[in-house]
C-alpha cells in the first residue's frame, strides 16, 4: 500500500473560507474569524485532540475527528499555521501555538524560507523546510516510515499541493457560516471534480463534510 | 479513557435481519441471503479488511471500514459467528471462516457452552468461553490492554449484551433489501433511542449508517 497525502479534518466557510484577514496572535484565524463558529462540530466530539474532559459525542463527526492521526506518520504544515510571524525569525521564542504537548506525535515539516533549527516538544518533532512541494513530500514520506502523511494547512499550502497534484484524499468541512472575505480554499468545492470523487455527508452538527479521493 | 464495547460494521437489511434461516457452510448467513447484497457497501471500499487489489472508495463507507480495527484490542463473538456447526464440537478441524490469516489480529473470544482448546493463527487468538456477557466482558478487556472490544455479532450476541447494558458504541450499516423471515437485531432502528444517542447518515453507496453512543 502506497503513502498517501491526506488533508484531514480541514474546515472552511459556506464560503470557502478558512482563515480570514490579518492574522495574529490575538486572531490566529484573522480579525473577522472566530474559531469556535468553525470548529463547534470537533469541539464537540469525543475524540477531539483538544478534549480535557469526559464525554463528548460518538456519532458521525466523531469518525473524522478520530481518523486525524490513523495511520498518519508525519505532518506537512505552512509557515502561517506554525506561527503569527510573517518573514526571517525574529528569535525562535516562539514554538507553536500548541503548548508543549502538540497534537501531532509525529514530525512535523514546517515550509519557511527561513532557515531554523529542528526542535522536540513531547513527542512532536518541528522541523523548518525550504523546498517545492514534491520534494517536501519525498522528506515527510521517508520520515512517516510507511505511514500516511497529513497536510496541514493552512490554505496557500493546501492549494500549493494541489496544483502540483500530490493530494491524494481531502476531507473538509464546511461550516454554515459566512465570512466573506479572507483565504479561500475554492470558489466551490466542485472545482475538484475533474480530479476526485467526492461523498458530500451533511453531520446533524451543522457541517457538510466533503471526502474527496483521487479518479 | 475507559474502555469501550463497540459493534463495528454490522450489516443488517431494511427489515433488520441480519441472518436468515438454514445457516450451514455453503450459506453462512443463511438460505436466503446472499452477503454480497448485504456487504457491497463495504466490498467497495479501499479499507476492507478482504481486500486483495489495490483501489476502492475512500469516502464515507471507507470510514466505517477503516475504523474497524482502530484501537480494538480484542473481539467477543457468537458460537454462530465462528462455525456453521452447532452443538457439541464433532472435532477441533474448522478454524473459522477466515483462513489462515484472520482479519481480528487480536485475541478472540467465542462464546459457547462447550469447551475447546484456545489456537492461534497468525496474530488472531481464539479463546472459547462460557459464562454471562458481563465476565467475558471482564476478560476480553483484560487481553485488550486498554484498547477498546469489539462485539462481532452474530444478533443474538448483540442482542446479549444490549440485553446486559454492557454495549458503548454501535455503527450498524441498514442495507436497501428486504429479507423477510431470519435473525433480527431489531424491530426498528429506534428501538434503542430510551438508551443512546443516534445519528443517521445515508450513504451516497446505498445503504444508512446508524451510529449509536451512550446517553
Amino acid at each position: 500500500m502506497s503513502q498517501l497525502l491526506k488533508v484531514q479534518n480541514f474546515t472552511v466557510s459556506a464560503d470557502g473560507v478558512a482563515a480570514g484577514e490579518e492574522q495574529s496572535l490575538e486572531h490566529p484565524f484573522g480579525r473577522a474569524v472566530d474559531p469556535g463558529r468553525l470548529f463547534t462540530w470537533a469541539f464537540h466530539t469525543a475524540s477531539w485532540p483538544g478534549r480535557t474532559e469526559p464525554g463528548g459525542s460518538r456519532g458521525l463527526d466523531d469518525y473524522f475527528t478520530r481518523d486525524f492521526s490513523h495511520n498518519i506518520g508525519a505532518e506537512i504544515m505552512g509557515r502561517n499555521k506554525f506561527s503569527p510571524q510573517r518573514g526571517p525569525w525574529e528569535d525562535h521564542n516562539w514554538r507553536g501555538w500548541w503548548g508543549d504537548e502538540p497534537p501531532f506525535h509525529t514530525p512535523v515539516f514546517v515550509l519557511t524560507h527561513h532557515p531554523r533549527p529542528s526542535f522536540t516538544l513531547s513527542d512532536t518533532t518541528f522541523h523548518f523546510v525550504d523546498g517545492d512541494p514534491a520534494s517536501v513530500l519525498e522528506q515527510a514520506k521517508e520520515a512517516a516510515q510507511g505511514r500516511d502523511v497529513r497536510l496541514g494547512g493552512g490554505v496557500s499550502t493546501i492549494r500549493e499541493f494541489l496544483d502540483a497534484d500530490l493530494v491524494d484524499t481531502l476531507q473538509v468541512a464546511v461550516a454554515p457560516v459566512t465570512i466573506g472575505s479572507g483565504l479561500r480554499l475554492w470558489d466551490s468545492p466542485d472545482d475538484l471534480l475533474d480530479r476526485f470523487h467526492r461523498d458530500v455527508v451533511p453531520s446533524p452538527s451543522g457541517v457538510t463534510h466533503h471526502l474527496f479521493w483521487r479518479r
